[in-house]
């Protein structure tokens, strides 16, 4: 309880608790910048918000603190049955750093939450290697922690997990969607696959409609098993948006952002769009990753549905000012994003409006 | 979506979601100051730092944010059980700002993650009026929360909770236990029953050896069934704290502070104890609720294990310089809470030591 900032535990075993701690000990640790004080053995994680330091100073004047909550869904379950955790924690960062970036926020620090029916000490120390390894990529520091021994709520081998980010935002540079008009192009960022929606249906087609198993190997999917497709880690988003934001900070040519998570494009989109705006969105504009055909066909599940539940392909949506489309779309690519102009806004009633 | 700031769900059906919107809206709305930034369908919560306003700028300087995360533990199962589902968000928000309160930090927002089998839209309202009425207790913003429906991790009517807290604390003004030395004086503030901790030994005692029901009234418990008095609420410590500390911040004559959680006091008093210190605890300076020696006579439990496992009575603890020992105390009570001197700090090895 000594060397980490403040990972607590509730009811478990003594001696697997030492354990657990030593083994996320570095995972937290490889997590820290500066702006963390170790606090040891300490009720609390503490993250400094440095207005003494010149960079911080300078970017933010009327920091405004933007806070997200989510857990994976049912890929937990997934993680469980193929007994692979060590990346359902990148899953974890990325459903809340990425709902993060919309606002034009970056993040700060992430804590988690992992309950499970009996305290493994590896299970819990994969968990947060992946974890921290999602954190890492959100340039965030996992400050804090919980472990929730509930045998009497979580059956044996299951477990959930809950994570929380806290990231910050000055406040005259928030992104609404105000500014969003017809004329406005929609490019979509790839996504890596399924991410962390829809895994209710997907596992119901894998393995009670399809019969497949975890390890089986498949041609439609380019030779990987079911396993490697389905748990295939969401993307985060963090450095090539914060990067853009801050290249654009005074043109402000970023109108509105969204997260594709569920509800698919169809229904994430709107969030962000006008009253008075559609979103019309060409369905040939990007490829789709192989695993949604799969599905589509081996459900079989319908067009419409398909969109409503999956993000097909598409996993980060930005709304741009026109003139700078094509420069924001080379800049997002020269930072490792597959980029596609996947539509246009249009006068509208606030929907999205699928286009083959 | 439209009504309250970010309050996400997952996988659940559009009617009993639309439904469970509008039930906690008027309950998030109930826990919003100023500060609180509305943000229609957003997918984030937001929070202002207010660096122009006079109160925050003077209260802050260097502010460190504090962040805690922590569920309720087995207490959830007890509230399933009962069909009680209005008060354990108290406890869910008590559990983390108390934390909290330990560095010397006043709470600022919360956030919530809320599992279950099935989206029942009463069941998430009268949790999320729970947790809306501890985050009033704890002068705290709800900002956020997730719903996620998980049929297959979560029982029929089980369902788990997590929380999350973030605060802040000036940065010359953190509580670390540094200053506490032999002479000081030990204060405990009463808590009001279990509290969220050693749920899984009491539900066994209770319901498994001495085969109670959940409505069974017991004279040994003042004429209360077994339910309300397990399920009886943390105390939320916020309000007197902050106040102490705000009145002795020149003075800084409040050396450490612990919540007590699994562990009491015997394990969370050294938390915070430096290495050459003791707490000598005297166990007949303050009255036991009855929950304790009923428990401790029913089970029966070793006196040392039921310390080892239960708060004994005391849910806070202030080590404070000895010459100002008395005034604190009055203070504390005449801001409601019932505070016993149950010991002093002497020279030691970072133990607490129980005297009868």
């Amino acid at each position: 309880m000594s060397k980490y900032v403040s990972y607590e535990q509730a009811g478990v075993n003594i001696d697997a608790n030492d354990e657990m701690v030593e083994r996320i000990q570095s995972s937290l640790a490889s997590t820290f910048g500066p702006r963390v004080i170790a606090l040891p053995g300490g009720f609390a994680g503490l993250f400094r918000l440095d207005y003494d330091e010149k960079l911080f100073k300078k970017n933010y004047k009327n920091p405004v603190l933007v806070a997200c909550t989510d857990g994976v869904g049912s890929k937990v379950q997934l993680a469980a049955k193929a007994r692979k955790f060590d990346t359902v924690g990148i899953d974890l960062v990325a459903m809340s750093v990425n709902d993060m970036l919309v606002i034009g926020a970056e993040p700060l620090f992430f804590l988690d939450y992992v309950a499970l029916h009996k305290l493994e000490p590896a299970l819990v120390a994969e968990l947060v290697k992946g974890i921290a390894a999602g954190c890492r990529m959100a340039d965030c520091a996992l400050i804090g922690g919980e472990t929730a021994e509930m045998p009497d709520t979580y059956r044996k081998g299951d477990f959930d997990l809950a994570g929380f980010a806290v990231g910050v935002v000055e406040r005259d540079k928030t992104i609404t969607g105000k500014k969003v008009r017809p004329g406005d192009v929609i490019l979509g960022l790839r996504s890596s696959g399924l991410h962390s929606n829809g895994y209710t249906l997907a596992r119901n087609i894998c393995f009670k409609q399809a019969r497949l198993k975890m390890n089986d190997v498949l041609d439609e999917l380019d030779g990987t098993t079911v396993g490697e497709t389905l748990l295939t880690p969401t993307r985060i988003y963090v450095q090539p948006i914060v990067k853009l934001l801050t290249k654009y900070k005074v043109k402000r040519v970023v109108h509105a952002m969204a997260h594709i998570t569920g509800g698919g494009l169809v229904g994430n989109i709107p969030r962000i769009l006008p009253k008075d705006c559609n979103a019309v969105l060409k369905k040939s504009s990007w490829p789709r990753p192989k695993i949604f055909p799969f599905l589509q066909k081996a459900g079989p599940v319908e067009e419409d549905e398909m969109f409503r539940v999956f993000n097909m392909g598409i996993g980060y949506v930005l709304i741009v000012a026109a003139d700078f489309a094509d420069s924001i779309g080379r800049n997002l690519q020269r930072w490792g994003e597959k980029v596609n102009r996947i539509g246009t806004v249009t006068a509208g009633s606030g929907k999205v409006v699928l286009k083959n």
